[in-house]
């Protein structure tokens, strides 16, 4: 009974400095590894702005239009996303190496961080699609659902890891958390293993 | 008995890794969020330089002249601040969001990480003031001290929250713990609740 | 009895979120506190690309060539290293001020996070050399060996403190843990006094 109580003590104490199990992982969707994203096939970023979201008269999100700040690894701050118009949208991203994959991982501003103190930008139900090549048919890996209850990184175990490698990966979004006019990503990661060489 | 001694064992292994309050707050004076620096309201930037620092010949704080250093919310690392000359000045934050104002946030480079072992920089009394607009009369709102001996992020309740919303900030210091020529700001948040939309 | 088996509780849950001691030094090799690197007395920068090492067509470490990546304190991320050609190289950096040196730092990617589970192009054997001029002679200051099972950040002291102050230190790496074509510097920290003023 100690024990219990004590352990409790403890992650009281501890859990919140605990690292996700993400950051424990390879991460083939990070831009400095030698991922890249492949724009061509990515929704249409978000540039409209809605009163104060300007800074010095240039709309806020345009200094991050590009889908790659959501795989440059950077610290999470509010703001630091790449946002899609809409509900629905795609990231696709041409991995640092061919990769069997076992998990994803999405990152959001936790709600304690956001202005509102909500996240209805953050993505709500996605796919996961791997592709060998660009013009090659996208495998469905997965469905998941992100929490906006839950951590702000949240790691998805494929149903079965992948039996082949794949050298791109979509992230498909499908509803966000009741934000209409655009969803936000701050940061996709996609972990597996690669071949053997 | 036990259970206090296990606590200051688990405090001892854990507090320093516990984050700060501050980072479980929203920040309405974050660039990325949206927030900007009112220039012309801000004191002259220090530049001179006294010997070892300069980086390739050129005045290390050069690097680093604005004021948007200090509301960029990028890790504290030595000389990664905005400075200002002498003891006292002001630094002016146009706001993401006008904002019920309850908290400020003060943070500065630990003791143990300044090459002197001595953060004489560091600001010390301080006031905050708020306005609605560039051309209103300022609202003070509270007058603090930074300590010098404390934790390097520190939190500070106003008096009362204001009933209203303010749209600008005004961080004015009156003493720092020692630097004659110049005064350094690593960090300044803003926290409070934003008008129910 | 329990205090053990509870204090290895607490170890289990809390030893990864504790910060290295590195984190509660200066380092006076830090370029944003005023060290910049000798770019004459550093090794070869390695940018031969081997297949998936390339980014929207630019060899990945292109990105990242510069000596300079190695002393900057970014957030230590696949792929944010300086590498150089070969085992064997050296990182000559003129720090932020004349230190009586105590300690050096190494850092490197943790192998959970490396694509290949490995870390291969990790540097092992090294020496430390200090220099009062980029003229003068240097002064052998150390040998250590970056252990590769290890934590990622792996501070080294020297067998004695220095009497002098040095202005340049150099680190001189003699092998790798098995990349033949390069090796890879994440960040090089020195730590010790500077002369009271
Ligand atoms: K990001
Ligand atoms: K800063
Ligand atoms: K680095």
């Amino acid at each position: 009974k100690l024990v219990e109580e004590l352990a409790v003590l403890n992650g009281g104490g501890c859990s919140e400095c605990r690292r996700p199990i993400a950051d424990k992982m390879a991460d083939f969707a990070l831009e400095s590894q030698g991922a890249s994203v492949i724009s061509s096939r990515c929704s249409q970023t978000y540039t409209s702005t809605s009163g104060c979201l300007t800074l010095f008269g240039i709309p806020l999100w345009s200094l991050f239009t590009s889908p790659r700040t959501a795989i440059q690894g950077s610290p999470i701050l509010a703001g630091t996303c790449w946002c899609f118009v809409g509900a629905e949208g795609t990231l696709a991203v041409s991995l640092s190496h061919p990769v069997k994959i076992t998990h994803v991982t999405v990152d959001h501003l936790p709600s304690y961080n956001s202005p509102s103190g909500d996240i209805k930008s953050a993505p709500k139900d996605f796919e996961v699609h791997g592709m060998k090549t660009q013009a090659g048919e996208g495998t469905f890996l997965g469905k998941f659902l992100y929490d906006k209850f839950g951590e702000p990184t949240q790691t998805f175990s494929l149903p079965t890891p992948t039996d082949q490698s794949y050298d791109i990966v979509e992230l498909r979004v499908f509803s966000n958390w009741g934000q209409k006019e655009y969803t936000c990503l701050y940061r996709f990661r996609v972990h597996g293993q690669t071949d053997v060489s």
